[in-house]
C-alpha cells in the first residue's frame, strides 16, 4: 500500500510516497514540486494541479495525508498554501483516494514524539524510520514523507517497527 | 463572449456568468455553489471542482474573473476561500481560460465607482448594469456578477455603456 504525503506550498510543494508492506515502511519517492514566482498565480496552481495529478497516477496511493496549514504561523505564504492545499485535496478525492489532513504538532509527535521537534530532528527521525542514509533535500521532501508516516503510524504498523 | 465571475468560498461559492455582445452586457447565469459544513474538507473540495468544471464545460468562458482574497479580513473562514480559489484558478488554467484577478475595491470601483461601497449598493449597481429587475439573491451571485462586470469595465466596453 503506498501513501503519498503532502507538505503542501506554491513555491514549493514537498511530496513523500511511502510503501507499507506487511510490517516494512520504505521511501518510494521524495522530492518537491516548484513553480516559480515569476509567474502568474493562476498558471502555478494550473502546474502545480497537474503534477500532483501525474503523482497520484504514478503511484495509485489509497491514501493522500496532507499537512493542515495553520494560517496564524506565516500571513505572507498562506494563500499560496491554501491554495495548493485545495487543489491537492480536490485532486486526490476525485481519484478516489482517501484523503486525511494532520496538524504539525500531530506529525511532530507521531514521527518524533516531541510536538515541538524542529526541522533537523524530524530529518533526522524521518531517515530513522525509513531506513535512508543520505540527508533528505530539500527539507520539504522530508516534511511530506513525515506526513505519510504520520498516517501509517495511526493506521497501520506503527512506524520504525517494521524496520 | 462570456465571463464568469467567483466569488470564492467553500461554504458558499458565487457564480455569475456575464455575455457580452457588441456593446451589451447581460447575465447568462448566476448562483451559488454551496457545499455542506456537516462534510468533511477534501470531500466539499472535490464537489467544489466538480460543479466549477461543470460550469466552464457549460458555458466555455473566455474569462474567469476571481476575487481576491485578502486574508487580514477574516481569518477564520480564510482557509477555505483560499483553498476555494486554487482550485477556481487551476480548473480555469486547464481548461484554456484567462484568469484575473481583482481586489475587493478594485470590483467595488469599476461596478459602483466607489471603492467603500457596501453589499446593498453593490448589488444595486450590478442589477441597474446588467438590467436586472429582481433583487439577486443570495448576494455572492451578485458579488460573482460585480466581479465579471469588472473585467469588461477593464477590457470590453464599459459597464453601463451598453444598456
Amino acid at each position: 500500500m503506498f501513501v503519498l504525503g503532502i507538505d503542501p506550498g506554491l513555491s514549493r510543494c514537498g511530496y513523500g510516497v511511502v510503501e507499507q508492506r506487511g510490517r516494512r515502511q520504505r521511501a518510494v519517492a521524495a522530492g518537491v514540486v516548484s513553480t516559480s514566482p515569476t509567474e502568474c498565480t493562476p498558471d502555478r496552481l494550473a502546474e502545480l494541479q497537474g503534477e500532483i495529478r501525474s503523482l497520484i497516477d504514478d503511484f495509485s496511493p489509497v491514501v493522500v495525508a496532507v499537512e493542515r496549514v495553520l494560517f496564524q504561523t506565516n500571513v505572507s505564504t498562506a494563500m499560496g498554501v491554501g491554495q495548493a492545499s485545495g487543489i491537492v485535496m480536490a485532486e486526490a478525492i476525485t481519484a478516489g483516494c482517501k484523503v486525511v489532513e494532520y496538524s504539525p504538532n500531530e506529525i511532530k509527535m507521531a514521527v518524533a514524539g516531541d510536538g515541538s521537534a524542529d526541522k533537523n530532528q524530524m530529518e533526522h527521525m524521518v531517515r530513522l524510520l525509513l531506513d535512508i542514509s543520505k540527508p533528505l533535500r530539500p527539507v520539504d521532501a522530508a516534511d511530506a514523507l513525515g506526513v505519510a508516516l504520520t498516517y501509517l503510524a495511526h493506521h497501520g504498523v506503527p512506524a520504525g517497527m517494521g524496520a
